[in-house]
Parts: structure tokens; C-alpha cells; sequence
């Protein structure tokens, strides 16, 4: 059985000693989380999620969701119990607005809180994590009637939300969709329709749930102009408060799927349920995007968590795995053979592991004090540069690190031999739930579109421009350090190759559409590496200043970030290669030849 | 439901235009198998395996194997009858020696049956697999009366064999086995212990299963070579071959697995079975590689046969579905959108996946090709090539084929989007079955290091250098072809990064051997890559040879090659420079700091 320990450690080093949140102590709800409370609520977090989440994750994966002839929906055993305790203990409130309820932490700090939550048990941590997303976007975009209606049970967990997109025929081009909102006379909507793939969308965990759906107003025009977004809630809510009339929405089935069995993926079917109107009638989709990006950080976080947590259990096992013997001489001459660590091969698959997990956790925190920033900062220049990264990033966060978190679950699956492929070991389930992260929220192939379509071109190309600054001036602060050396000559052949491949992109892409297209992901995933360069070169430079008191820790920061730099950044040549091959051969052969 | 059309035109054009069979009509087999014939085998084994073994695929998966309370094996419905089919029909008997039955056509022609049966349903053909290796360790190494007691009947399909490697505390490492094998006094032995992961274990499609079973005699040496092999029938074999008592070897539980579920991977007890000694006492591992060697090759087929199906299936969908429009303009304008293959990112997922399979096909039956002449040459220096290539080439096929059958049926489950995780579209089962064949027969790892620790150093690395050789006269040859030159720029290009590797290799890894351990799956890879490269101009000169005449496959095969040089080549580079890396920041961290 697999086990779980929250690197809280690793969490702290960012916030403190990379990051160094306190500078920010000026800030909105960065003053309320100083170093004590930061580790009482890291800390606290830890134990509920390794010794209440974690032992219900192969539950969660062997007994899954069950639908009743009713539609009601029983989550796996323990799931309630826990998620009970989950909102008991106000996890929930965290980083919810002190409006309503909430303590009004920095969103960096709910970051870390998720990520825990999601390595313990990513199905589970699927329905706060998509209440949070629904919460946004009322937040954002809701009257002040919807705010006070939902918002204070959302922030305090008592009910749950989801976000309602796709439908059969239309998931990517939601321009496509079918359900309709009529609007009733008395300022509701009267809404109609299929959904598919709603995560969350009915269950036992809590008392209501907030269904956002996006629909098509009667006699609005084809096309995502004719978008709006509706609040539909399960149950009706009273005017003061209290659950009023269930409303005609319902679970009209449950997906069977590949892994997070534990979290219920539903087919939701609309018959004229009644429903509100967020934000302005044909912007659904601006609403809709609120969510969409803060789910897609919460979808990289699912790549990371996954990664991390199947390192854990491949590390224990080549340290206790007792198997050949090492090719440089014995190591374990009182056994019989040696732990497979001694291999270099089971370290190579272990240290690609781990140094991405600390190089994506780094990035993701990075990316999430922008956020804060964007929100918070009273200067204007720093809200513009926030704004351009959480832009920029998010798609490269989505892609990269889920494609990455799933391979990594691959390769600690592959350390354990046949055992991985036996259900028992739980390194199977790691491999099947990381596998939705390539999926939902924008398959990556549409975030490496984003990125290279949207992104990188807003503002006329400020946001990469401001990430090439930041990185040039990182290199000539540090020019002069011999144990950053490494470090910073990896990260410049890495940021001119990045630059090469926006050069390119720029000469190439506008030109021929297709070239942009078939030069996106190759760019994403050297966009990624990249930024991982620029992370490590930050975390190496904390760690050397920290370095030779005795604990190991920041030795061995730098030891993983040295084997990053050697070792995984030299394949940002071969996407440059690739992307620099254009469209050409791609697109030439005939759709009816494939 | 996924479907496949079995690839029986690229089949034919890798036999007659690429390998030209024909050439060798004077060797044993091969006049048997002229063009009509072979259309024949191939059109018929492709209208089994389509119409028979693939509508199966998905029931084994739901369905899966039962074990009773008797430890009697229950298959997945349709598993045994279809199996009655295959052997009614002759199917096993193909590449049979003549003297105990069987037809005795080229192993190429074995191998392309395979691939069929393997793409059409991996678990079950695993069944008439797993037999194949148990029938060659008996031929190569069995007494004339133990072949005629078990041959004709294995060759016919009517017995099934299996593989006893694995215990509980040893995989990799057999030096370490326990089972115990105790003389009778009557020349047969008393075997007793138990083994683990044994695919085929126990079934109700054969009246009998020969177990070949590796154990260590009473009193033998601890390690290596202390192992014999056993041949221990389920039922024993009365002298006029009517089955007679059951031995005592009983499955005593199956595994719960990620994939391949209509196999049955069983626990076996041997509980003082009757077992006979097969080959040299402590020659057991020696024995035991002629299965092995070969179960390598059947499982490399298996990373092609579930990336090949899994592309047919993603192609389909990619021309099906609509959603979105072209970047370069409406190609569907009656439709509400175009079908997602417009978009060059569908088609790099689809060509990345087409090209590996064409390429691994090509490699494939172009080492098979040299199997044959291994064992019929009549030249002593085209044997002895043959041998060190089926040495050399065997772990590069295991390994990288197994790697990328893999990651590519991910990638086509990726073009499904939503769907593709959903179990009822099929494509993640082509996954959880595509994964297993990274780990059993030796996992990746273990198969990179035989490369780089025994086979590329065999014979003073004569081998490597023949290939080189064989190399450069194709770059030679053709010189002057301006159609090649692409395909030869690209070959050359990989070609000097394999010996620039390889002098690496030389020059680091035998003074520490852990820099050849780090640097061995790279040079794996490395290695698979240039190999493809040399079968993508062979089979891009073929098809220049004929392109024109109104048959596009020709000139969708130059475009498919000219994908991979341009788009998937450049990899080698980035292999060739984490080699270099060396081992050190590998093993920097110490052990408990994982």
C-alpha cells in the first residue's frame, strides 16, 4: 500500500528562503500568514491529508462512484466521513475571501494546501478543487444577490460547485454547444440540455451542489458570442437561506474511466432547470475563462502531485528492493544482493522524477505569488507583469507539467518491475489518475495552441519579452558566481534557444498558420524546460547561500538541480530542431491517407 | 468499439520491395513461401485476426480471467473457442519445425502473424506466445524423447507452454531463486516451489500446459549457476501420449493487473511436480535464454502491435470528429466545423505514432529476416552477422520499441480527447495493455544495460561495427540519389552521433562502469533511432523505385519518412548529450537522501 509524507519542507524553502514571501508582508493576507502561522497551517494540512486523504485513495480507486436508479450518487467509502472533516476543520476558508467567510490567505498558500490534497488522493481533492473554480467565477462575476446567496456555504465547504462546459459533440469548440437557456419573465432561465464529463456533478459530500453551465440564451446568434453563463443550483435556495425545491437537474449516468474512480464523472442532464444569469448575457465564455484558468493551474498541480507522491513510494522501494548488485563494486555485502538504487539507470528514472517535482513546484509557486500579485500589488507596473505571466504561464503549466507528471508516474511505475504492474502496489492507479491531467481543462494540444496562438502574441509579445528580462537580468546579477556557473550557462543556452523559437514562430507562424500549430507543443514543452531552468538557477542560488550548516537538504537541492541542468535541459535543442522543420512535412499527406 | 485492418499491403512492401525475400527462395522455408503463398497466410491470418480475435479485445478486458476454488482457470468468453479455431485452422503450425508437424516457413513470416494476433488481442495472444518460447528451448535443448513427447503437440497448438522465471524475491536477479529441484532416483526430479507472474499459468484453453521451469537441484551452487531447467507438464505424459496423471502444480492465485487482462498471470505452486531436466544440469540460464531471446523479440511486437492499433483507431476518430476549424482556413464548410485532423497538432500525435510503426516494422522483420538466416545461410560470415545482430539488435528492439509502443498509444489515446480516457472508446486499454511490455521479459532498464555491458562489447564490438559498416555502403550507394538525400542527410546525421556515443562509451564506461550504466538508455534510444533511420531510406529507395504509378501508398510511405527525419530524428542529439553528461551527477546524492 502506498504511502504519502506532504514535502513540507520543500514548500517551506520556496516560500521563505526562494520566494521570500515576507517582502510582501504589506500586502492583503500576506501579513496574515507569517512564518508561525504558514507552518501550523502547512503542518496541519500535512497530517489530515497523509493520515485522513491518503489511506482512502485505493478505496477510492477499487470501489469508485456508484449511481442509483434516482441519480443519486454515493461516493466511495470514507469520502464523506473525510470530507466532513475536511470543512469541520475550515480547510476550505483558507484562501476564500474574508467577505464570506474566508481567512483571506494568499492564494500561494492554497496552492500548497492543493497540491497536498491532490498527491494524497487527486480523485477526493476534485470536488473542493472544482467548488473553488465555480466560487471564482461568481466571486468575479456574480451579482451581489448570487454572491451572497453562495458564496459563504462555498467558502465554508458546506456546498460543492462544478463547472458545466462540454457536451457530446462538443468539447474543444464550445461555439458548437446546444443546451438553452428560455428566459422564464421573472429575470430566471429555464435551462436545457445534455453535459458531459462534469467532475463532481452529483454526489453525497455535501448538501447542495452549484452547477455553472453555459448555454445558449433563446434566439442568441451560433457561435461563442451567443455564450452566457447560468448559476443552477441543485437545490433552490430560500430566501433565507435555508434548501428550498430540488431542481429538475440531474446525474444521468456515470463515465466509466481509466483511473480517478473515486471522483464521480457525470453525465448531467438539464430539463428546465431554473437558473441565473452570471455577468452579461453573451459573455459566457469571458465568465466561463475565470474558471477555466484557475482550473487549469489546479490541472498542473494534479500533474505534480501525482509525479511527487509516485516518487515517494519509487524511492522507498529501489532503497529496500534488494536485487543484483551494483556494477561498480558491492554495496550490500551482509545481503544477499543489493537495493536496485545502487543502479544508475533506477536513479536516472527516480532523478528525473524529483527534479521535476521540484523544479514544477518552484514554478507553480512562482507563477501563484503572481496571481497574488496581480491581485494585491498597489503598483501598477507589477499588476501588468503579473497579469502578462499568469497568461503566459498558465498554458505552459497546464501542458508541460501534466505531461510530465504522467510520464514521471510512468517511470516510478517502471522502477518497481513487474510489482508496477500489479494493482496491489497502487502504482498503477498514480499512472491511470495522472493520465486525466493531459485530458480535461483544455487538452494540452489546445493549451500548446493557446500559448502560441493567444499568449505569447498579447500585448505584442510583452509577456516573453518581460520572462527573457527577468531571466538576462538573473544571469548578470549572478555572472560572477562560480557554484551557479552551471546553473546559469544551462539557463542561457536554454533562454536563447527559447528566444531562437519566438523568433522563429514570429518569421514563420503569421505567415503559415500550420507552422505556429505544428511547431506549439515542441514550443511548450521548450517553454517549460526553460522556465525550470530559471527556477533551479533561483533554488540553486538560495541553496548555496544556506548550504554547509550541517543540513543536508540544500546539498541535495543541489545535487537534483545539477542533474536537471545535465541531464533533462539538453532536450530543449531537439524541440527547437523540431519546431524549426515547420509544417511542412506534416500537413502534406492527404487526411484520407491516415 | 475500436476496430483493425490488419497492415498486410506495408507487410507485403516491407517483404518483396524492402527485404526482397525472393532473394533467398534457395534457403529451407523460403521456396515454400513464394508471393502467392505468402498472400495467402497473410490475407488469412489478417481475416482471423480481424474478424475472430479483435471483437474479443474488449470482453477480455471487462471480463478478465477467473481462477476457482480448485485453482481450474477460467478464460474470457469467446477465448477458448476462438483459440479452438486458430488451431483447427493450422495457425501454430506456420513456423513449425517440419519434423514434428509443422510447415516450416521463415520466422518472418511467423513474426507478421503475430503482429496481426497482437494487435488484434494482446492478452490472448500471449497464450500461443508464450508457447512458441517453451517449443524453442525444447527443440534447442531438449533429448529426442522429450521432443517427441511434447513437440508435435505444442507445434499443433493443442498444448500450450509457459515460462517459470520469477519468485516473489527475485525477478531480475535469478542467481537469487529458491525453487528446489530433488532427484528421484529414477532420472526425474521432484520439483518444489513457487513462482510468480507466470503469464499463461493455468487456462481452460489446452488440454495441457508445459511448464518450463528454471530451479536450483539439491546441493547445486548458490547464483547463476547453480540453475537447471525443468520440463514439468500439468498432466504427465503416459508413454503412448495420452495424458495421464495431474502433477502436482497448481495456480495459486492470479494478479490483478493494470492491463492485459484476459491473461492469466498466475502464482504457481509446485508442490513436488515431476519435472525432467532439459539441457545441462546448471546450464539452466543458457537454456533458458533461447525462450528468453525470443519472448524479447515477441514483446517488441507487442509495443508495435498496440501503438499500431492505436493509431488506426486515433486516425478514424481524428477524420470523424468535428470540432474547430482549420487554422488555415474552413476545409469542411457544409460543416458546423472541420473534422480535428486539419490540425497540425492531431497530425504530428498520428505521424509521430505512424512513423514509429512503419519504421519498427521495418526493424522488426528486417532482424527476423536475419533469425532466418542465422539458423539457414549457408555462408559462415552471413551467419555469423546474422548472430551478433540478433544480439545486438534484440535488447534495442525490446527497449525502445516497448518505450515507444507505449508513450504513442498515449498519444493517440490523447487525440480522443475526453473520450479517450472514457473505457467504452477502447483506447485506454490499448494503453494499460501497451504498458506492460516496458517490464516483463526484463524491464527497459535491464535490457539497456545488456546492450551497453555485454552485447555491444561481444566479439570486440563487431556487431556495432558491421552495422556501421552496413551504414555507410547504404549512404555509399546512394550518394548521388537527389531523393534520398534528405533520408541520408538524416541517417549520416545519426549514424556518427551512434559512434560518437558508442567511442563514448569505450572511452567512459569501462574505467567506471556507472557511466555506462547512465548513459544506457539514452544509447538505447539513440541506438533505435538510427536504426530507423536506416529503415526509413531503405524503405524510402523502395518506394521511389515505384512511386508514380497512380498508387499513392508509395508516396505516402516517402511523406511518412520524410515526417520522421524531419520531426523525430533530431532526438539523437539530445540522447547523445545526456550520455555525456556521465554518471556523476547520478550518483552524487547518497542513497538515503531519496
Amino acid at each position: 500500500m502506498p504511502s504519502y509524507q506532504a514535502p513540507v519542507r520543500d514548500m517551506k524553502f520556496l516560500l521563505t528562503d526562494v520566494l521570500e514571501i515576507e517582502r510582501y508582508s504589506n500586502l492583503e493576507g500576506f501579513a496574515d500568514a507569517p512564518p508561525d502561522v504558514l507552518d501550523a497551517v502547512l503542518e496541519g494540512s500535512a497530517t489530515f491529508c497523509e493520515e485522513v486523504l491518503a489511506p482512502l485513495n485505493a478505496v477510492g480507486d477499487r470501489v469508485g462512484c456508484v449511481r442509483h436508479a434516482d441519480g443519486s450518487v454515493t461516493t466511495p467509502p470514507g469520502f464523506k466521513e473525510a470530507y466532513q472533516q475536511f470543512v469541520e476543520a475550515g480547510w476550505p476558508t483558507v484562501g476564500g475571501d474574508v467577505n464570506f467567510g474566508g481567512q483571506g490567505l494568499p492564494h500561494i498558500v492554497t496552492l500548497a494546501l492543493n497540491e497536498m490534497v491532490s498527491s494524497a488522493n487527486m480523485a477526493w481533492g476534485m470536488y473542493p478543487g472544482l467548488s473553488h473554480g465555480a466560487y471564482s467565477a461568481i466571486l468575479a462575476h456574480g451579482t451581489d444577490e448570487q454572491k451572497a446567496t453562495y458564496l459563504p456555504k462555498m467558502v465554508s465547504g458546506e456546498w460543492t460547485g462544478t463547472m458545466n462546459l462540454t457536451e457530446p459533440h462538443c468539447g474543444t469548440d464550445l461555439g458548437l454547444l446546444r443546451t438553452k437557456a428560455v428566459p422564464n419573465g421573472d429575470g430566471t432561465y429555464s435551462i436545457t440540455g445534455q453535459k458531459i464529463f462534469i467532475s463532481a456533478g452529483e454526489h453525497d459530500m455535501a448538501e447542495n451542489i452549484v452547477h455553472l453551465v453555459i448555454a445558449r440564451i433563446e434566439g442568441a446568434p451560433m457561435g461563442t458570442k451567443g455564450i452566457s453563463l447560468f448559476v443552477v443550483p441543485k437545490f433552490l435556495v430560500n430566501a433565507d437561506g435555508s434548501l428550498g425545491e430540488r431542481n429538475p437537474v440531474a446525474c444521468g449516468n456515470l463515465e466509466e474511466k481509466m483511473g480517478i474512480h473515486g471522483n464521480a464523472t457525470c453525465v448531467m442532464n438539464y430539463d428546465g432547470a431554473k437558473g441565473w444569469l452570471v455577468g452579461t448575457e453573451g459573455k459566457g465564455l469571458n465568465a466561463m475563462f475565470v474558471m477555466m484558468n484557475e482550473a487549469r493551474l489546479g490541472v498542473a498541480l494534479q500533474g505534480l502531485s501525482q509525479s511527487e507522491v509516485a516518487y515517494q513510494n519509487a524511492a522507498a522501494y529501489a532503497k529496500d528492493r534488494i536485487q543484483g548488485r551494483s556494477l561498480s563494486g558491492v554495496k550490500n555485502p551482509e545481503g544477499a544482493a543489493d537495493p536496485i538504487i545502487v543502479h544508475p539507470d533506477v536513479r536516472r528514472m527516480l532523478l528525473e522524477t524529483r527534479a521535476f517535482n521540484e523544479g514544477a513546484r518552484a514554478f507553480l509557486f512562482w507563477t501563484a505569488l503572481y496571481g497574488d500579485l496581480l491581485h494585491k500589488s498597489p503598483d501598477a507596473a507589477t499588476r501588468e507583469k503579473a497579469d502578462d505571466y499568469m497568461g503566459l504561464m498558465t498554458p505552459v503549466l497546464k501542458g508541460y507539467l501534466t505531461d510530465k507528471g504522467f510520464s514521471n508516474a510512468v517511470q516510478a511505475q517502471q522502477v518497481f518491475g513487474g510489482h508496477g504492474y500489479v494493482e496491489e502496489w497502487g502504482m498503477s492507479q498514480f499512472v491511470r489518475d495522472a493520465r486525466i491531467a493531459m485530458i480535461y481543462e483544455g487538452a494540452n494540444g489546445v493549451q500548446a495552441l493557446d500559448l502560441v496562438g493567444r499568449k505569447l502574441a498579447a500585448n505584442g509579445g510583452r509577456g516573453v519579452r518581460t520572462f527573457m528580462a527577468e531571466i538576462d537580468a538573473f544571469l548578470a546579477d549572478n555572472a560572477g558566481d562560480a557554484n551557479l556557473e552551471p546553473f546559469c550557462i544551462g539557463l542561457k543556452t536554454a533562454r536563447d534557444q527559447l528566444e531562437q523559437g519566438t523568433m522563429w514562430l514570429m518569421s514563420n507562424g503569421l505567415s503559415n498558420f500550420d507552422n505556429a500549430g505544428a511547431a506549439s507543443t515542441d514550443y511548450m514543452h521548450l517553454f517549460g524546460l526553460t522556465a525550470f531552468a530559471l527556477m533551479w538557477a533561483m533554488m540553486a542560488k538560495a541553496a548555496y547561500a544556506r548550504v554547509g550548516g550541517g543540513d543536508p537538504f540544500y546539498d541535495n537541492k543541489i545535487k537534483v538541480g545539477r542533474f536537471f541542468v545535465d541531464r533533462m535541459l539538453p532536450e530543449t535543442a531537439a524541440h527547437l530542431a523540431k519546431m524549426q522543420a515547420g509544417a511542412d512535412t506534416m500537413m502534406a499527406m492527404p487526411a484520407d491517407a491516415f
